[in-house]
């Protein structure tokens, strides 16, 4: 259910951030605060190490390196429970990304992610943290 | 090649770091460190809006929404030169993830990550900034 | 001027959100919209290098150490145009925090925070980017 | 007591290094690599609520809003344990730019801050974490 509310705004605030967000793709300005608010209760429920909820590691690495690659693929399986998806590209000949999706408790994923990113022969890795959406129905 | 160098640090310092990394998963220091300076040259490559790049965009959302899906695959058509490959995931019975890679200049990536996170009805989108790695073989 | 205008926001995350501006001192929601709004303009000020606008360094030092003391001192008078005013605190028999306040353009002041935060013995620094204001009357 | 080890990089991504810390104004690349860790372990230190460290808000407001003013002389008046000392800086006719330096337990003080940043009038308000540097001699 929507629930309408009013707020109000130094007219040259409004101005301003009506320029951004349109240039941001944003049709109404609703939506632009709608997503301000979202990204708060994100960060905010990622504070709390139990909740149930989803995050994506980012890695880049050279696929050459075989021990990497086991030792990539060893890990997913150990914590087949939490890693519900893996995306791989070929970037170059010798550079791949790979995205895995996890789900489960927040200190949980945030701890699998940390291990994948340490792995000697990960170049870039980094975790971005989002929702299952539940409680933004 | 590698180039080895040293480096000095504080005795107590140097415990804590170490107690660290083993924590999140490294084997060893040197890895640890080299971790934080590409870290902080891909932050660095990002300040270049016209580097060659790679990113990801991370979006939940609710795939009842008919227009919404609509809309997120007519954008990945339109650029989609610069999107390389999209990861599709079910949460439940109305959330989706989906992953969506892109391969381009830094400042036109971010700009069809803005649009893809502000399209209506996505409930968190997210944009990580990593690398193709070329710079860093 | 104030203009007033109104958003809608799904019941659920409407009453999350109200718990947690509550919890952070926020007596009303329309303050704190304001200030995710203001947070999201401030931020983009900065993407401008030629802005004019305001920040401040935080140093964490050794005080016994005489040559970083005397270069802290030589950097702030080289740019004294931009140092608005200084701020020391001691923490403790050995530790000074200060705090430098620095006004001009983006990339000036981000610049001369780089060099303060770099000077040899700086335990720990950071820059914090504000604004002067001026464009949210 | 200072302990020196080595660390090894690829010679491409050492020549990057050193060329972006020359820029920020570094010396030497052992000075660059210690902010690094110092940083992280700073960043961890925060992660524990009952850590014993130090912070700095950073307020924008307009100083003729007399309740206001009121309001954040009480809060500091009230929680003067944790405030160390305050800056304040006529930023032009209307806007001030006030520093407070807040020192004791991690949450502590970043629930002061947040009651700070809140404060009906505040144009911008940020909370930086630093350290008081005990651990790190």
């Amino acid at each position: 259910m929507l629930k309408r509310f009013s707020i109000s705004l130094e007219q040259d605030l409004l101005s301003s951030f009506d320029k951004l967000i349109r240039e941001e793709g944003y049709t109404n300005r609703s939506e632009a605060i709608r997503d301000l608010i979202r990204n708060t209760m994100v960060q905010r429920e990622w504070l709390d190490g139990d909740a149930e909820t989803a995050g994506v590691a980012v890695l880049v690495y050279d696929h050459h390196r075989q021990e990497l690659s086991q030792k990539l693929t060893d890990l997913q399986h150990k914590d087949h429970g939490f890693i519900t998806s893996t995306l791989h590209i070929h970037l170059d000949e010798h550079n791949c990304l790979e995205v895995i999706v996890l789900q489960g408790k927040a200190r949980k994923i945030q701890s699998i992610a940390d291990s994948l990113i340490s792995i000697k022969g990960v170049k870039h890795g980094r975790f971005i943290s989002t929702t299952t959406g539940k409680d933004f129905l």
